[in-house]
């Protein structure tokens, strides 16, 4: 049986198109599962998991949560707003201590870029990285990628656009080098001051008409703007923001062709999506949603195999 | 077999007193489950229910996780202090991204009347209303019911006293709803700043004078006056409360019957009732919360066979 | 078959040494369980255990959480952040409220000394004292003398050092209990400010000198510096802490024997215990967390056997 080239997950850029492609496969079969009024399976019976969460965060945690029940593992939850880390304990002590009580895999959300990579070179569990800063979010960008081949049968040669906030972003980057490695084109739209200065080099296209971006791509995956991280004297007011880069049910119809519309959520309604938009036919939002349990499961299942 | 006339519980408003008798004859099943050593039947095995409470709750939360544990389902939690919701998140957006990740049911508590209603109109799971700002909280109806059915043999013909503040309260429209479905006599007592002025058009009793309540009824519900939501300039101090409405064991024992006590709880202690007024033999106190587990595992479980 | 002299683990002074050698021989028997590929075990699968938490702790209820789903009890978790107590509501309030749904054991910590002594005189359930305030947290003393048993082959006739906060620590006075009652002489050494001033009436040494304490000991259980705690003016600074009883490889090194390194955790890294001290072989501060899972096993085991 096939086996991911990794032990731990912690961004695209690490794993090949063909550990993605296992995963798709296994997601697939969970999908199904998913879908059975029986939503459970015996897979990680004994296998314990760990939820580290130093940032809060809604959808991620209980998505993970629940693809770890679903999975049949025995679920702990952290986070840092009662936890030792308030008093002054490192990161490696912290997990480590959670390690020592006989934990198999930890999945981590954490604010510094880069986390989880330096745990993993120090501690034995597996590592699912849940988000490290504005750096990767591999699971996120696997759904995206899922739920694109779901859609629309394939993801290689589609052309995808980006819209919004990259800078501040953490799934920008992981979807870049997803898309990629699977085969599509990948555009990048935002105002310039919200767009990465190297991100030419990564073999994306940028362009800051909105209509241009979308005129041009098969799937529109606008991401929210990082209200809570913005260095607002750089930023176009949301007003602007909204006025410029925000997307709605009119401009979708003026295209030639039905393009899907994507978010990963939180979406700030009325700013960066409108709320017809958000919510017509050519949006998968909550199929991403719905998607996003598959493929955690797919990446814990595989990875708690890889032992 | 019988089934409720409902697929969510919003309110006792919207239920019929056949629901309410089909609850309380199943709660009876489930109270003696609870009184065996082994708590847990696997009836919800393969149901996931979630817990979405955008305001703080001790009891209910609990009484609610540890109804659903024992009925075998899968259980995620989700407050508002570490969520989305704080990004800016819609009420609608955060319930479908939970119920996407294939939720069945829904136990919400929110600060807004009429939010719960509003949700049952635009998602497809069962939801619960564990309380909807001062309007409903349905659940603490029906134990109290329930309790004072047990206590006394019948609802119907007895006469109940709510006492204290009305107009905060989340328990007191739900318990007259409640208790006139079952033929039950209803008089509100408390200071007139603390009574909603509609309330006789319900068919309820009004008094200001605690002594006179406590003699005209078999039951005084005692209701805990809301702190932290008074408008401090319409209401009488709290020693001025404790004075003219607080109850104590020698006001009960100047009666010449002897009275049910009950509170829905947390109780201020001193304030609305006496310590030896809320432990005396004369109290129920203690039995509504034992019976709200009952209660709820009863809702969940009706609730999960209507579909 | 052997059981416990007591329904509830307050503290270990009243605990007998047969009641620590029983706790031990069970969680030897745990410890061989949680190196197995699985780790649960079904004997109490009845039981439903509340965890109360009225402070913040990770690595404690962690690992009370743990073992008792390995144990496979039901849980539920309680911390004061959001619950009633905000509301005013009395301890005995809150816990009888928990313990109405029936719960049968309570795991707690209280900021306030003998707390869970009051509670035991006025509860049924089985009480566990994870932390009174500085006063007693057993579980912590016994896991500590477990892994020095482990360590050593026996705690009777070893001589241990308890060095650093011993004023606001809550480990300290349980540790001296289990350790004497074992058969092992204590020391404790701090700057005077720190140390209790009726300690040596417990038939401890008293050492200012590290130096000298580190020469005694066959063990040194180093204290983390309880910076929330401190009042800041009795106190020397951090760096004046670190100076004179910080502990730190190259001291070790000048003894002429190998000592064994302890610590509860959280580790102030380069204030009471350089780095190179706390990973050192001599180091068994990860054994310690693991026998943490072992040591709480044991002792829900037995409580619950003693129904």
């Amino acid at each position: 049986m096939s086996q991911l080239s990794t032990r731990h997950l912690l961004g695209i850029k690490n794993i090949t198109a063909a550990d993605i492609e296992l995963i798709f496969q296994t997601a697939d079969n969970f999908k199904e599962v998913l879908n059975r009024p029986i939503k459970k399976v015996p897979s990680l019976r004994d296998i314990t998991i760990a939820n580290i969460f130093f940032e809060n965060s809604t959808r991620t945690r209980l998505s993970f949560e629940l693809a770890e029940k679903r999975l049949s593992a025995d679920v702990i939850n952290f986070s840092s707003s009662n936890s030792s880390v308030k008093k002054g304990e490192t990161l490696i002590d912290t997990v480590n201590n959670i390690l020592s009580m006989k934990v198999d895999m930890v999945v981590m959300r954490h604010a510094s870029v880069g986390a989880p990579h330096f745990l993993s070179k120090h501690i034995q569990a597996n590592i699912v990285n849940a988000g490290d800063g504005t750096h990767e979010h591999p699971t996120q960008a696997l759904l995206d990628a899922f739920s694109i081949r779901e859609k629309l049968g394939d993801v290689a040669g589609k052309k995808i656009a980006i819209i919004g906030d990259i800078l501040h972003s953490r799934v920008a980057l992981s979807n870049i080098f997803c898309l990629q490695k699977l085969g599509a084109e990948v555009m990048v739209c935002g105002p310039i001051t919200l767009i990465p200065k190297h991100i030419e080099s990564l073999g994306v296209k940028v362009e800051q008409d909105v209509m241009k971006a979308l005129r041009w791509c098969d799937v529109a995956n606008v991401l929210r703007i990082q209200l809570e991280r913005q260095q607002i004297k750089y930023f176009p007011s949301l007003r602007e923001y909204s006025l410029y880069f925000g997307i709605n049910k009119r401009m979708l119809e003026s295209l030639d062709k039905e393009i899907v519309v994507m978010h990963p959520g939180p979406i700030n309604r009325g700013v960066e999506l409108s709320s017809d938009a958000a919510d017509s036919g050519q949006s998968i939002i909550l199929q991403q949603v719905e998607n996003g349990v598959a493929i955690r499961m797919a990446v814990l299942y595989l990875l708690a195999g890889g032992k």
